[in-house]
């Protein structure tokens, strides 16, 4: 049953190399691929420049309790930075715009101050001038959020990490990094693949760009999540400057301290609205050395949970991702890809399965007695595997490319949202519905603003993208859509912001996810630590 | 090589059966020797009743902020309880003592009142009324913690969780529990093992006593923390009830959820001090269809940490237990030990690996090419291993019965921290050296009051168990061992408590492991959240 599972496989044929073998030195293609593609886009993910933010959501306005950054000011700060090249002010106003502006270019602040500080006592200087002087600041690592967090909305000083850069040490027997928060993500990663053959325990698109300290800050999900957890489990200790300027430090180099409570996990997370994360002390497990990718049609939703039930079960320790994607999604991304389709025929999902581990003839032998399985059990209905490092890129590339594929059409409006599993794709049934008996929707009819709305995503985290593929955008489109995608998600007790946080963008749909009690408890924390309100103002607290 | 290795090795010969196969359906023998071991232990550690814990600690005294019970409070409680059967009074003091008594008969508090709510609302009705009296109240859920956390020091009010004990839901495709708090560890485990064949994230020895919400609210760590990382990972949200009776809700059933502050954070291993767990979500594992174990003789502490590098990059996805202990460890066993012993000649360290997972032959091929190349490369001096249940007792035996042996020739000191790997070891060649010094200690001259100090523990975790076995418990020894010890730990940035806590028995030694800023921070937090301090008061905040 195996063999003509796969040689229905189109990818097999490509490889045209029907032993999976030891690939040792291999490396993560699908990352690469991610990495690259982002540094592409990373230039500007829209060609246009942003609208100031002020002007964009004109609502939003300038709370008068932040002082206005003075001459004086820029010199008190200058004294405490000191070193020239760490200070970047107006005189060549379009220095600022790297820093003003988002990845997105969809927010634009109008700063007219970043400092990057070199040491923790600097940041804590700093912000204890800002706290005295109520100057408002917004931390920023590699400023690729997603949600305008890492972008001023009005005239707030950036203070950047970027060089807070080095790697303060790295213990090869217990893989415990120890960095800066301004450390880059892949450069955290190569050195301690050099160093004793680790890997950081989370992946990103945009880890050549983004900061140990940043993920740390959004706490963010990424790739690995599957395999490694969340940083709330892997992220051992902190060093933290608070509002009003000291330092937390919890540095530490334990698995295991019971004592007391766990401080540094109020950082995680919380944005850059309560400290300025400096440092972060983070376990990193043995890098895996073998890697293998397969690409399966299935029959339904059900199905698809089903596949991933016996996955979990049967390549338990070695699955490293399980992501999904309907028809449509791959239907779109076909319009838009020249790599050879990874099934011939079309089927109502698809699931790409990774796995990673210690040994690769081990991997492949239990992907391949699963795959078998699962085919002889009517799980899947076709599929194709690969341990191929070009056929790798090319079935994980299917998957990738949905983001840019649901948008060529004219535009996208993008959710990114927990759900419990049994009820993740229930979202995309229910938006179609909906967009379909509004009369707004066709996938061939050109008069119709929406094309289609699509799911895809990580299944094994319950993260699910729903991409809502537009011929132009609308009002009646997004009135459609908001608060019903929101309301949808509340009432299944999901998350409106899986991995992305909140931010500026979704700052008013924290109810949606928070109860009121826990709400009330987030400001009550704002409130203690931050009691002048000067560390990332306008955002979701 | 490896023939040579496995043929030297006793327990192989034992075993009489050198074909490591699928062991479908078996238990870790380990976790059930040492729930029985427990299970014994637990109608007392000790023999004696304890005295009352204000007389052993006549300095601490009852804060007399706190109201004493009246008739009209016990009316007022048992109106919100209801009932018959959910109220302990001191109508027969004995019914009381299993609540006032902690699980070693070290401490004895003096409660006249025990509730034991059926429903969420009850706990908060009873804390708000609490509250506004002015009742100190000592949150309880199997009172198998080891620091004296949970149960009171004067007269304060138990409440125990025990009859919160419904699993709430289990979504076997997500592999997502929720449960509530007095739900038994052991009945969680075997719940979702029977419905999905998942395992709990955390195993102990208590697990047959131990409540769900209980190891959450202490952080516990146990014996998978290895393979499954710490609770801040995997629990997925909590119910609390404050101390204000608002009840704090975050049961999702979410991976990923980026929206504010991770709240729920906080009350892991808060112990009881900011609120009452009354429901857990959390996300299970698959469970592991094999079970391998190996015991290695080990020239040095440097090679042992070299075998745990080798282990992590080599069984990488399979390792389940990293365990070490040094030669005094294990002759001290001996004498208390009737099994045959694991290895034939004596080493200076032992080394107990386990490894589980899905396919009982990779794990077996995996673990023989690990030790045959550690064997090749003197890494390791002998060894021996087992696939089969009877054998996997009698090796975990020797690692599990240290504890035991080592107050056999009288009493023992014992210490349970955290360390940085590289430094883990060196507390016990410190310990020993300073009593050698101040000549308190001999293995053989029965004059001493010290026999000896060992170290095992859990390298893979880099939590040490110092053991100081004593002949006769005295002043002069303790005072040889504290403060030095903690200032110990201290100067090495581990922790005083690795898993345990602090509870009342480690109160004062949070300030060797947290710096003051943190321990500013943990009080600030007790403040707001508990400003009239009722939630487990005398305790370590």
């Amino acid at each position: 049953m195996l063999r003509r599972f796969v040689s229905n496989s189109h990818a097999k044929k490509i490889a045209g190399n029907s032993t999976l073998k030891a690939s040792s030195g291999l490396q993560t293609p699908a990352r690469h691929l991610k990495a690259s593609s982002i540094a592409i886009k990373r230039a500007y993910a829209a060609k246009q420049p942003p609208k100031l933010t002020s002007e964009t959501y004109s609502y939003v306005k300038r709370d008068e309790k932040y002082k206005k950054l003075t001459p004086a000011d820029i010199e008190a700060l200058k004294a405490i930075i000191g070193t020239k090249g760490s200070i970047i002010t107006d005189d060549i106003p379009s220095d600022l715009d790297f820093y003003n502006e988002d990845w997105m270019r969809k927010y634009k602040g109008q700063s007219k101050l970043v400092l990057k500080p070199t040491t923790t006592e600097q940041v804590s200087e700093i912000v204890k001038y800002c706290n005295q002087e109520n100057l408002a600041v917004v931390p920023q690592g590699g400023n690729t959020g997603l949600v305008g967090g890492s972008v001023p909305v009005f005239d707030e000083i950036i203070l950047s990490v970027a060089n807070l850069n080095k790697i303060r040490s790295f213990d090869s027997v217990s893989g415990i990094l120890k960095c800066d928060a301004g450390v880059i993500l892949e450069t955290a990663d190569t050195y301690i693949k050099e160093n004793g053959n680790y890997i950081f325990p989370l992946d990103l698109g945009a880890k050549g760009s983004c900061h140990v300290g940043g993920v740390v800050a959004t706490n963010a999900g990424g790739l690995r999540l599957l395999r490694y957890g969340s940083l709330h489990g892997s992220v051992l200790g902190l060093e933290v400057v608070l509002p009003n300027g000291e330092i937390m430090n919890s540095m530490h180099s334990l698995r295991k301290d019971n004592t007391g409570y766990d401080l540094k996990q109020l950082f995680i997370g919380s944005e850059g609205t309560i400290g300025i994360i400096t440092a972060v002390s983070i376990l990193c497990p043995p890098r895996p050395q073998a890697f293998n990718v397969s690409f399966l049609g299935v029959e339904s939703y059900e199905m698809v949970q089903k596949v991933f039930q016996k996955a979990k079960n049967e390549l338990g320790e070695v699955l490293s991702a399980f992501e999904f994607m309907d028809n449509k999604s791959l239907k779109l991304t076909k319009e838009h890809i020249t790599s050879p389709e990874p099934l011939e025929g079309e089927h109502p999902f698809y699931v790409l399965i990774e796995t990673s581990g210690s040994n690769a003839e081990h991997d492949s032998a239990k992907l391949e007695a699963f795959l078998e399985s699962a085919f002889e059990n009517e799980l899947i209905l076709d599929g194709t595997v690969s341990s191929n490092e070009s056929e790798f890129k090319n079935l994980w590339s299917w998957r990738e490319m949905i983001p840019e594929a649901s948008a060529v059409g004219g535009g996208v409006y993008k959710y990114d949202v927990s759900l419990p599993l049994k009820e993740l794709y229930s979202l995309v049934e229910a938006v179609n519905e909906r967009l379909e008996a509004a009369g707004l929707s066709s996938d061939t009819d050109a008069s119709k603003p929406v094309i289609s709305a699509i799911g895809y995503g990580h299944v094994g985290d319950g993260n699910l993208h729903l991409n809502v593929s537009v011929r132009t955008y609308s009002k009646e489109v997004e009135q459609c859509l908001e608060p019903f995608v929101y309301e949808f998600v509340s009432g299944k007790h999901g998350s409106v912001s899986a991995e992305h946080g909140l931010g500026f963008q979704k700052k008013n749909y924290i109810g949606y996810t928070k109860s009121d009690q826990e709400v009330k408890m987030i400001k009550q924390l704002k409130s203690i630590y931050d009691p002048k309100g000067i560390l990332n103002p306008y955002k979701y607290v």
